[in-house]
């Protein structure tokens, strides 16, 4: 059949995939409850078949529930929270506009990043990582600015700082912008109120809160950010994410635009199901108490933790790598010895904190006593 | 702790998920194979993982044998075959660079809307959909409009024709132009060499000849689209894809850039495995025996195929809907009453060809049997 030899240099032999067990408290993926897995392992249908168009819907109305929103525009995205990132972005910013970004860790330099590439002139507020931005700060940066899109990060997985957000959304309706919120690590978690906050465009992922596993990312739009998007003169620069198209395969045409990643829609449909089941705000409440716990455990231990308490994340908290101690080096410990996973810091907390999640599934009093078990031994 | 009250209109009370076991033999998704979707169970790791690293390889590896390539950056990127053909596009891409797109199906369009969104000025040569263009319309074609891109769909899942590229790989060198290939529906189902051919840009999907599931798909880019990539004045207008940014995840840097769909590697890694166990060239007679058995099976119900037998995909077949039947509800029955998928027609061909996919572990005697015996059926 075919007139050319077969070149073998990269056809590997391998046995069976065998992937050790981990406990994952860094700042992400963690771990997926076990029925999601289950639910996973269920054998893919079409992607326009009637029983997958009645899986996408339920996912649509659980996204809201546990986002707190009415948009009608609340879908899973086909890829990893930064594809949600990337989507909420995208469909947003018409080049040209000004777009302000609250940068205090790692997310906010990413939006900055990807504003740029499509267009926006982009104009930052900032301050070290780990804190965040007072109201009087953001008011007076977008009376400076003026811009078309402020976008705050609501949970900085990279310092573990909480942006509040009470008051943002009223000040972006008076000066008559839209309100971009990552909450890619607060989604599950902390409190959000999507519509009573004004918040217009949000993303996060499915790792996290959700106790599911990762590629299939939470996406929702409000109808100001909507009819913007309709008034666009130009096309949305991107194909994959353009609302205009993905609303008519989650709306009721139903238009082919994409293979969905079936599979994770099934995980994620039974994570939310198992969120609405507990209630978020139960949720809500039990990571708090579980990271009260790690706190007051670590603070035994004579650790400190790097963000003032009132804002820290209950999702992903950052503790101070003592003097002395080599924290890439006990890290590799816990994973290596006792297959737990923790982070490390990144940009300006490079080397200086750990980042210890208690997220989802993984928000339990268990995580904490092992955790702290075995820091307890491998701590100098 | 939260003062705001709980909005409950969108929390459905659901059942765990219960889905119909279905024969996928339209044109995509396929059903995973069995060992692959357990595979997809494994607990997720975290993404920088030394056990997640090691398996990143492993697919590498095996992705440069099913595409019968060296190149070095061969990924999975994190969606769907859209968002590798998107990868493709979004590097090669720099605004104002002539693309030429071969037209005769749905998949071609896609590329010229995507090319345009990118800033592409782009061209295009058509053909009735179901037909393949020769290498002298090709070079014709090329010569005209001097590309520095052109873009060919080598399996055309709208229409069922097989593009020859024999001879297009030297004709681009002759001109100085990179050549981008589809191959969603043909990786792992039919003949592919991209070295051999001269292929720089190539994309595919987990869920059609690999028998994974959707949401984690191949892309390769030669040497020569990569020196295009490091020449360009202008970033990649896409952060998700970035290749320049991928590139150091999957490269020795290990630099984080998001996470990956952990189970979902596990599941293509799996699929790779399989494939490699039975030998990329058994794969592809494998295909072309069953889809023979097909095209005979069909012809005996009176049923004519679309695409001339030279040029016919094994991977998969338009079949011509008989004057005077509802091809709509003959595909809906063959769901509903047998359990088996089969898809409709795109574009020019909506309404007048049902599409059938044999595709990876679908690719069995016994799925044309149970197709055909319920075709019996099911037909007026």
């Amino acid at each position: 059949m075919q007139t050319l030899s077969i070149n073998n240099k990269q056809k590997l032999q391998l046995s069976p995939l065998n992937i050790p067990e981990r406990l994952l408290l860094g700042p992400g993926p963690s771990n997926a409850h076990p029925t999601v897995l289950q639910a996973m392992n269920t054998r893919p249908v079409g992607h326009l078949d009637p029983a997958f168009l009645a899986t996408m819907d339920e996912i649509q109305s659980l996204l809201r529930y546990v986002w707190q929103t009415e948009n009608q525009m609340t879908i899973a995205v086909s890829g990893t929270g930064t594809a949600a990132m990337e989507a909420t972005i995208a469909n947003a910013v018409e080049p040209g506009d000004v777009v302000l970004v609250g940068v205090a860790g790692y997310f906010g330099n990413r939006l900055v990043d990807m504003a740029g590439r499509y267009g926006a002139e982009v104009k930052t507020i900032n301050k070290p990582w780990g804190q965040v931005f007072t109201i009087e700060e953001i008011r007076q940066a977008v009376k400076t600015h003026r811009p078309a899109i402020l976008a705050l990060v609501h949970a900085e997985t990279s310092t573990g700082a909480r942006q509040p957000l009470a008051g943002v959304g009223k000040l972006c309706r008076e000066f008559g912008c839209l309100l971009l919120v990552d909450t890619v690590t607060s989604l599950g978690g902390l409190p959000i109120f999507l519509d009573e906050w004004g918040v217009d465009l949000a993303y996060s992922c499915s790792q996290k809160g959700l106790s599911c596993s990762p590629g299939a990312s939470p996406f929702t739009m409000s109808q100001r950010a909507m009819k913007k998007l309709q008034q666009r003169k130009t096309k949305v620069a991107n194909w994959y994410l353009d609302i205009n198209l993905l609303g008519k395969y989650w709306g009721k045409e139903r238009v082919y635009h994409h293979t969905a990643p079936i599979n994770l829609y099934y995980g994620l449909r039974e994570a939310l199901r198992l969120l609405a089941e507990e209630g978020i705000e139960n949720s809500w409440q039990r990571h708090q108490q579980n990271v009260d716990y790690l706190w007051e455990r670590l603070e035994e231990l004579g650790l400190t933790m790097h963000v003032e308490r009132h804002f820290r994340l209950p999702t992903l908290t950052t503790v101070r790598i003592p003097e002395g101690v080599d924290g890439k080096a006990i890290a590799r410990k816990l994973l290596d010895e006792y297959g737990i996973e923790i982070g490390g810091g990144l940009g300006e907390l490079a080397g200086k904190v750990w980042r210890i999640g208690l997220m989802g599934f993984n928000s339990r009093r268990e995580s904490v006593d092992r955790l702290v078990d075995a820091l307890k031994k491998v701590l100098p």
